[in-house]
């Protein structure tokens, strides 16, 4: 399976799936329809059946699907049978809540080393690590292995960092900049931008 | 114009637009063509002006926009021309988190209240709040004029305390715990998950 044969809207609800399928496996279900998944994720069982069926033939007409099968190819689909390593960069209000989110950890990703451009905030303390200058960031990216970077710098400042991520082979960003960065292609971003959601609910509110 | 006339896909991309006219007219930027718009958001012209067109004519062929007019309008549309008000439930690490984000009192979402279902939280602050016991819920909904509710509690209680703020008449659910909650369809809902957005990443990353 080459990963540029599988559309990116398809990439992006595998997640879904898989936190789907780990409750079914929690509440002890052992095998599941593409109905029943599709109600749980309000999606139609036709457009399941076309997802999965880019990787691979996972249950047979009629049978359903295993649950913990399908759940262990899916997280290794997805690269989560591993720990994956990132740097925040920017250690603000925002950066004080990205290192204290309750919610990473438990999934496999690991925040390892803290970044800051302003020589202040260089050596403070932060969610126990000790903050480091952004000329250490080449180093420390090699050195721990790092491959996702976690921005949380302000919007002026984010294409820059961002640009110096890439420069040292981190290849994924996750983007708390309320920015639109540019990427080239070979790297994979996302953007978290809660006042974005909430300017497009607005609409249906007035 | 009717809400239920313009796609959502739309409606989600409309405060991507603001945010670049916001940055053009702080550059100085007086008329913005939809070429140049469409080169800072990566969309086609063609696309521009057929979103723009959901809600009347903008712009003169060949003139371009009116970058502060139609920035005005834009908001005026989105309904971000007021303040809206909401509520935090869960004051969690999540909930402090939130509480101190920075990012959006300067866009005219105010978090006026914090509510906890645990006894043990009620009565101490956070943010400037008192937390306030969910039994409190509905009178204050009312007398504050809360529109929005921002769930930030546990998965396994994020449907219930959803289903309470709708009976509650409150339209507009920012939902930080990580599931995906069935609402009403005259209810607007937004998730924000860092995790779902790593996990969709690292299939690149492998």
């Amino acid at each position: 399976m080459d990963s540029f044969e599988v559309p990116e809207v398809v990439v992006l609800r595998l997640p879904l799936y898989v936190r789907a399928l780990s409750q079914l496996r929690d509440g002890g279900t052992d095998v599941v329809s593409s109905q029943q998944l599709g109600s749980l994720l309000q999606m139609t069982p036709a457009q399941i059946r076309k997802d999965l069926s880019y990787f691979g033939r996972f249950g047979k007409q009629g049978r359903g699907y295993n649950v913990r099968f399908l759940l262990r190819e899916l997280r290794e689909i997805l690269g989560l049978d591993r720990e994956w390593r990132a740097c925040l960069i920017g250690v603000g209000r925002l950066g004080h809540a990205i290192i204290n989110y309750p919610g990473f950890s438990p999934e496999g990703f690991k925040i390892v080393a803290a970044f800051d451009g302003d020589p202040k905030q260089v050596g403070t303390q932060i969610g126990g690590f000790t903050v480091r200058p952004m000329s250490d960031l080449a180093e420390t990216v090699k050195e721990m292995k790092i491959s996702i970077g976690i921005v949380a710098v302000p919007a002026s400042e984010a294409q820059g960092v961002i640009e110096n991520l890439i420069e040292n082979n981190v290849k994924g960003i996750l983007n708390y900049a309320p920015v639109a960065p540019q990427v080239p292609m070979n790297t994979v971003i996302r953007n978290i931008d809660p006042v974005l959601s909430l300017q497009s609910m607005t609409f249906y509110l007035r």
